[in-house]
């Protein structure tokens, strides 16, 4: 058999009362898109006997691979198991060998699980493919029938992914027929309209091109039929040359992420002073496992006097220009450039909302200011959005101040070295 | 007509590539939902005629309304306004009223859009009530055919959702046979266990209740029949009751409006140093609009050297006991006190991950300590999951440890005052 086209069922009441957001289809679209081949469609149906049936029945007869997350459980919610030895006319049998390893998953982390449990989830589908699951005590099943083949997996994101990458792509990888491949390069600096003209203005070998815009950065995808793999390689090193230096690092693929690795190369330090986004600067650059080397800290000086206290704002300035504007901005800086040790330095304050506009600094109204050295850029800013979407923006924009500065110093230097 | 059955249809290749997370679909769940009725089925497709014209045709023979989200753009790309007019054979006509409306919405950005994409977006579905979109440009419609409605909403959250709230809902509301009532309690600091017990030691007249478990709260959701409104009041009331303390303010469900309720009701002012989770707790604090009256700021002591400088953890503490100890957090504490003016503290150091990790102090481990005055509440925590998941936590561990210390004291208050 030959896998082209894959479907996916996901099942749980959760997902379509709005209790759990389903961030499974968005990862598993990614890795299908990996394997060279595109999600055809999805459906979520409640814990419903005929809903899902339907949905089984429906995957089986279009898709050659039909994937159903969900449902694995050990409580009566839980009928994906019945379901799919309905649809596809086997039985279900209890397992010894799955039991053992439920208690042995059980055991190490001194879990109490009821008999019950252990049993539900002991039943296997015979004729299928056991798929163990090492993060969790539901295992998987792998069912081939005729031409077709439907995947039973658990819901929980870490137990999913897990069993996607160590037991479903091994099997399926034999099988698949890859319609494409594709190479992928993240922007940021620079807006869309500017990434798809430099993109464009290289030789793009007649492979298509695609971009999505995000509010970090903006992807540009490249596209080529499965034995084109040289050229694609060739076209997309043109084109991440030619967005050079916008396009982020292929190993540093975030704005943190790429932020450090400048700081890394230029053997800086990093310290942050934040009053509107309260702390989501700091909590964006540590995300990146190894800040530790220029990441040092931060300061939430989200009252007035603790941006007096403790990073020397005038009171005066505060008074005089208000908390949002560029006068403080620039204190911020100041203040934490002096006083804490680091070379360079982000601060922000601005209106989040929703309350606190006004007619001059209406809501999403922010002033975002970065140090290097003795440098200093503050630039002024009017986000769209909720409290949530201003904070957000506010990040990336204070990260990619400081990458373009850290950038620029860079090319600089190439300058001055070539001259 | 009447409208008992709700699904959803979203189309889009960003979904099913994974470039975008459905959030749509759980928001609108829970809208739903909160009209009394549930969500049916949704299915994802992409941009394609045939899927989404099988799609809609299903949509239509299954439920009494169907929402489509998605593919009111100007491109090529965008369907389903070809596509319902094809489903459901009505004529598409230009509108020189939405083309006035979008021309209004574009001149009030200074947005600048090529005509095409105007003319686009103008057409209108001859039939339908046209939804304008005070947030973008693409309108909305409402397709009601024989005993069946079919409605178009653009993609973009903030269209989408201002768009249910304020087009679609007065039109469903008339029409709509709600299924249920239902009332909800929010709980944190006990685990769901006890929970369950709780409240189900509590007269609950025959109502069916659910809960739902979250790494922040557990939610115990109580369901009744529409007439039984005034049961249900009585019901919720009793199990909050029941719950108490442990039961979140209706007015402050989260961990984080939770603890600044407390602090506002007891006039304490808190302060942070976060090693670990690099300012994450402030942004979780800071979420919440209105906490400028009671979180003053922060330390994102991320170095050593930071936590020595700023915090005045002793050298010696750190090089005898590491900075993931309960002596280091407890020094971080009273730095924050002493040094910064809070009355309430939270401190939190731990290993993140994925590196960093000893036989003695695995990836995972977690010293959260919190000071409300001179008390001091020192716990460790060994949490599982990956760098994003473990500092997730230690954000809710630390918000619950301080939301019980603050809860404990109201109640010795309560009890004084009593005797």
């Amino acid at each position: 058999m030959t896998i082209r086209t894959v479907e996916v069922i996901c099942t749980g009441n959760e997902l379509l009362l709005g209790d759990t957001v389903n961030t499974n289809l968005a990862w598993l679209g990614q890795q299908v898109a990996d394997w060279g081949a595109r999600l055809g469609r999805e459906v979520c149906v409640p814990d419903d006997r005929n809903a899902l049936t339907e949905a089984m029945r429906d995957g089986l007869a279009r898709a050659d691979l039909t994937v159903v997350i969900g449902g694995l459980g050990p409580t009566q919610d839980d009928l994906t198991r019945p379901v799919a030895a309905a649809v596809l006319g086997w039985e279900l049998a209890p397992s010894p060998v799955v039991a053992a390893a439920i208690r042995a998953f059980l055991a190490g982390r001194r879990l109490n699980v009821p008999e019950a449990a252990i049993a539900a989830q002991s039943e296997v589908l015979e004729g299928a493919d056991v798929l163990p699951n090492r993060n969790g005590t539901a295992p998987g099943f792998w069912c081939a029938v005729d031409d077709r083949v439907l995947v039973l997996l658990p819901g929980p994101p870490p137990e999913f992914e897990t069993m996607v990458r160590e037991q479903v792509w091994p099997r399926v990888q034999p099988l698949l027929e890859p319609q494409f491949i594709r190479a992928e390069i993240q922007v940021a600096g620079i807006p869309e309209s500017q990434v798809a003209t430099t993109t464009e203005s290289v030789d793009l070998a007649g492979l298509a091109v695609g971009y999505c815009a995000k509010p970090e950065r903006i992807t540009v995808r490249i596209e080529a039929a499965p034995k084109q793999a040289a050229t694609l390689a060739a076209v997309a090193a043109r084109v991440r040359a030619a967005l050079a230096p916008y396009a982020l690092p292929e190993d540093a693929p975030t704005l943190a992420a790429a932020v450090g690795q400048l700081l890394q190369a230029q053997d800086l330090t990093l310290g942050t002073a934040e009053s509107c986004t309260g702390g989501g600067i700091a909590a964006a650059l540590t995300d990146v496992s190894g800040c530790s080397t220029y990441f040092l800290g931060g300061v939430v000086s989200y009252a007035n006097r603790w941006k007096e206290a403790f990073l020397g704002v005038p009171g005066e300035t505060l008074a005089q220009f208000g908390a949002v504007s560029e006068e403080t901005v620039r204190a911020m800086l100041d203040g934490l450039l002096a006083h804490y040790g680091v070379d360079c330095g982000i601060a922000v304050s601005g209106v989040a909302g929703p309350t606190g506009g006004t007619a001059e600094k209406p809501v999403g109204m922010v002033v975002v200011g970065t140090a290097v050295g003795s440098d200093r850029e503050i630039r002024v800013f009017q986000f769209r959005g909720d409290r949530a979407e201003v904070r957000r923006r506010t990040v990336f924009a204070a990260l990619g101040q400081l990458r373009m500065t850290l950038l620029a110093r860079t090319l600089d230097l190439t300058t001055i070295n070539h001259a």
